[in-house]
């Protein structure tokens, strides 16, 4: 079996060897972890574009509509993306919409005026819930909502059925499923057939009062004419972790509406993904060394 | 089969008929639903008291620490609790986790101070939940957590093994199952052995930095060890529906307390809540009138 030798690309951008000395080597296999800087990154890339010798990038991303992997795929490089934050997107999620199920901020302007009140709520049982995209993330989602006896609908790129999930459909199903759904949840792919999926036709059709989750890109929600439907009440609330232009502007209106609970890309920052994104990469290096199969090999993707 | 007659029992405690007219008529059926006002309970406790036709009280609460509960049993009186807000409550427990685990409060905040920051968030999966109390509500709560892939044990009557469930144990396994806790669910029912059961010794054994949930009854929690060790941080977050004193006194230091997320005994107040409820109700009014085997028969439990 080859011996693997680690190096480290500091936040300076420099390789280092396990004693902390600097190094010129070639990369065979590179790990794009989750604590990889801004500065470091742009060298990280550098090096694997002008590499001759790379042979697996394994990145802690999940969605790769980032030009640079296509030029990864364009050279026939091995990819392996991750689910390791996808748990953590999952409860992300789910956290959302039960706070906004249960109004958790106007609960706690209760709690601060002393008001001792019945307090209705709306539950998950039996919410119907449509959640686009149906892969790491999307089943994790799936599977804590049935929990919850909530009914799941899926879209996917096929709409072969699946067990516990009430419907399945492709994109071209959204006019159907929309209608019906108390919750929307994207977890899908950025691409030339999902930007700007969620527009004023399309939240224009959503049932009336919905909750909309989106822990997948930016672009794939019209922002201007969202703003519309929170403000007219036909959104009841929207739980966003992307926009389209990242950081947030500060003067972007979602900041300060009461129906938006937003963050700044970090649904994927659960405290379990760091060991399970190591323990991914070590994964597959082994299956490398081995001649194994990968985990999440994007190459052999469809 | 006998002929129903519905009587209804109006705010001010008059007996009336399906047309709305006064009526005095013998009740063999009593369904004590959740919109009973507190002057009507009054005069629905009395009629009972003193009716020698009462056959079956159906009533909307599940947990039957009330001495009332205890004159029906005494007189052999057919007693049925419900079941109709455990699924509430379970959703109310779990929207509690999740929102102490994220600390939605602090993220609203940056969310007002246009702060675009990495928000690391607790897991829920790979924590360890200990439920004491493993009946409607218990068992819905844990259904809930296992999805999250939490490890829950439980405490309850007998320590015979559950499926899916870690650890199970009585409430002499306390010692052994707190200190491994990230979260603790009060779901049990109040009696001399479980009065004061989260007390200053118990508290202080708990893991450092669990989260509190009570669902059950004020009287399961010394407030005065509950609130020191709020404040040394030892119990990071309590979620409290339920108090020794309801409504709970103005002066009380739950109300300002940021490590407390509190709601008015409201933790029942699920959109589908009455809808259960009646049809729990129906049920066993069929049931009655057919012979058949009651849900939820209280005189018939262990």
């Amino acid at each position: 079996m080859r011996e693997v030798s680690p190096i480290l690309l500091d936040d300076n951008g420099i390789l280092m060897n396990a004693d902390g000395e600097p190094v010129e080597v070639e990369i065979h296999v590179a790990w794009h972890n989750f604590e990889i800087g801004r500065s470091a990154l742009r060298t990280f890339r550098d090096i694997l574009r002008t590499s001759h010798s790379i042979e697996l990038v394994q990145t802690a991303a999940a969605g790769l509509d980032s030009p640079f992997f296509k030029e990864l795929l364009d050279r026939q490089i091995t990819l392996c993306n991750s689910d390791a934050q996808a748990l953590s997107i999952a409860e992300y999620a789910i956290a959302g919409i039960l706070n906004a199920y249960h109004d958790f901020p106007a609960r706690r302007r209760m709690q601060a005026e002393q008001s001792w009140q019945r307090y209705p709520f709306r539950e998950l049982s039996g919410s119907n819930c449509l959640i686009v995209g149906y892969g790491n993330i999307g089943k994790r989602i799936a599977k804590r909502l049935l929990a919850f006896e909530v009914n799941v609908s899926v879209i996917r790129r096929s709409s072969e059925e699946l067990g516990g999930i009430s419907q399945t459909g492709t994109l071209a199903d959204l006019p159907v499923l929309l209608p019906e759904a108390d919750i929307v949840v994207l977890a899908c792919a950025l691409n030339e057939s999902t930007s700007q999926l969620m527009n004023r036709r399309t939240l224009g059709i959503c049932k009336q009062g919905c909750v909309l989750v989106n822990v997948a890109r930016g672009d794939l929600v019209d922002e201007h004419a969202l703003l519309e439907c929170l403000d007219a009440g036909k959104i009841q609330h929207a739980v966003l972790d992307v926009f389209a232009e990242e950081p947030l502007p500060e003067s972007h209106p979602f900041w300060s509406s009461d129906r938006i609970t937003l963050s700044a890309h970090t649904s994927n920052a659960g405290s379990g993904r760091e060991a399970r994104g190591d323990e991914l990469f070590l994964s597959n290096l082994r299956a490398l060394l081995a001649k194994g199969p990968l985990l999440n090999h994007v190459n052999s993707q469809p």
